[in-house]
């Protein structure tokens, strides 16, 4: 499972597409084909989650890399836009570069992870 | 450290609050104060991450629960109002509740964790 923690271990990006109910399974639909067929097997990709709001307004994808520049190059590359391009038709998600700086997990769920 | 699994194992709620590079280090600092005094002691916290944008725009808090209702409760509490009171002041975040359909780890850093 993907893990969260304060530092500089990997680069964050989190992207949120603000969706409509009717269109919230399409995008999640499209956006998790990208990730299996495309962002998964790049180059410094460390994890992906993807997450659907409850309410059916946003997809927010959480995803984690070696470095800034890996995600970057995944943007930049001409052979992702097919992916990218029918999620776009749909949707126009914001995607940041973000540092964590606080993570805490409370005792008891840690300790029961060991 | 915080961990993110596809399925319902924790309720998941993101707060996206949009801010000026000017604002982002006070807003960061509310936002931890509150973790720090308030919201890691509520019933059925799991975990907490706050994470800064690069760029100075977003901050964003991801938070895990057991139930949606656990942190429903927090925000209806009048006794939590003066912790976000002063974060309020400089910034209407949007918080939301999300189901995790997807997530995904290298294989590679799997191992790498063990």
């Amino acid at each position: 499972m993907a893990e969260i923690q304060a530092g500089d271990h990997v680069a964050t990006f989190i992207s949120v597409f603000p969706t409509k109910p009717r269109d919230q399974r399409k995008v999640l639909d499209l956006i998790v084909k990208a990730h299996e067929e495309m962002i998964r097997h790049r180059p410094g990709y460390v994890s992906g989650s993807v997450h659907r709001s409850v309410d059916g307004y946003q997809v927010v994808d959480y995803t984690q890399w070696r470095t800034r520049e890996d995600f970057e190059a995944m943007v930049r590359d001409p052979a992702v836009a097919p992916h990218f391009a029918p999620i776009g038709e749909l949707t126009q998600g914001k995607q940041l570069a973000f540092d964590v700086i606080y993570s805490h997990v409370t005792a008891e769920e840690e300790t029961g992870d060991e």
